[in-house]
């Protein structure tokens, strides 16, 4: 995955989460593992699910949001101690399916970018997304696409 | 804490886990991490509480087992690529709680030793194990002690 | 990512990892987390380049493996407890970087499929993979695509 | 293990540093998993080895400090989304050992303590802790014990 250049300004991501790193992140590389890299992600997805989809919003449309797809591209070596932002917004969405378009900033560069394609169900098939929850998402897209 | 010896035999303990260790255990000294070993001792208490706790048994008397107190001692490195061999038995029951006790094995070798205190409750409050439950702990006690 | 069909089958696979699953890859959804589920993935990775790369060829060409692109495919939820089993193998060989290929199978099915690209670097630039590592590759090719 | 009264008081504690607790910190009971609390314990430690034993302090004197034993309590459950504060100081400073302690805190209240004994090595046997060291340790006692 070859990020566009919009994709690595954090002024783009309509949110934003610090996360500090933690030494349980680092691997015996010496830098923050691979796999831990997953959980910067998280937190940007998150944080992004529970702003356009408030607990009351999801009871009342029995929604349930599953991971379907996530793409990672690996930019520059992430360390520790120190910061990490993760920037958040939207890149897609469809009928029943949405894309978050996430990525991470370490001392002001981009070291990694993450798209991730959730879908909705109803806790046994797919489900169209409420009206009320595609205009949450609208509000947040990814600038400059 | 300075283990007694019988603790340090994994014949004695009743139930045996054996849980191979994971790149993302290692830190960045190069042999697994000392939280990372936390989940070892995990699976051996949960291997026991499922063992003596069945499900219908909890909902029969509305037990939830929450954890007060790990001690853990760290008397050797722990290595990947590399099974662990987890041993758990009770060292002790009480009215509302009971000790598990735990040690890590690999290469033959004692790596480390864990003493858990956990307590039952009702979900609110603290509750006396039912006389199953203890009689399916008292079965499962540590040798030797 | 839509999977080819040859990927679905783990005899596919050349190289298989049991890796049982923890309580701690749990969360609060009561399914293997979604980031967990990397951890996986990474004992294929580790694996296979320990077969292909033994550390004295890595000193002799001072290679050193660093993980550009990781897209995985989440397709039925994975459990605990119970083992997974990781199929790993090469989806493509290039110059300097070449595509691992890898699935996990649980209880006959399968949950999931990752493609992990990887640049050869000599700890600065990337560099060429030395030919014992490409014969190495070459041996352990996904069958069937 | 019975905290001291003054151990619940994050006023005590020389040092303070904040982690946002992680969606990956959760567990299936849905409160911040046992082990995971371990992390927030490692990044007090971390804190203060980094404080007290700068990296050209651990050169000149070939320090490498080792875990030797862990002993949390757990006080109350913690909470997703939330920062915790992590507490630490020294307890006790020997020959060759040291005991840090550490509390976190959230939202006010103190959800557990930790004591944990580290034990400093030249990287094969124990040795003595330099003076400067011992200086350094001495300055971040916890207060009111």
């Amino acid at each position: 995955m070859k990020p566009a250049a919009h994709r690595l300004d954090l002024d783009n991501y309509p949110l934003h989460v610090t996360v500090p790193s933690r030494f349980r992140d680092l691997d015996t590389l010496g830098h923050i593992n691979n796999v831990a890299i997953g959980s910067f992600y998280e937190e940007g997805r998150a944080r992004l699910n529970r702003e356009c989809f408030p607990l009351e919003m999801r009871k009342r449309h029995s929604m349930r949001m599953l991971i379907a797809d996530v793409h990672i591209a690996y930019l520059r070596e992430a360390h520790y101690p120190g910061e990490i932002i993760v920037g958040a917004g939207i890149g897609n969405i469809g009928n029943t399916s949405y894309r978050i378009d996430l990525a991470l900033f370490q001392n002001g560069q981009c070291v990694g970018v993450c798209e991730t394609v959730l879908v909705n169900t109803d806790g046994k098939a797919t489900a169209a997304i409420p009206d009320e929850g595609r205009e949450a998402l609208e509000a947040v897209r990814v600038r400059g696409g």
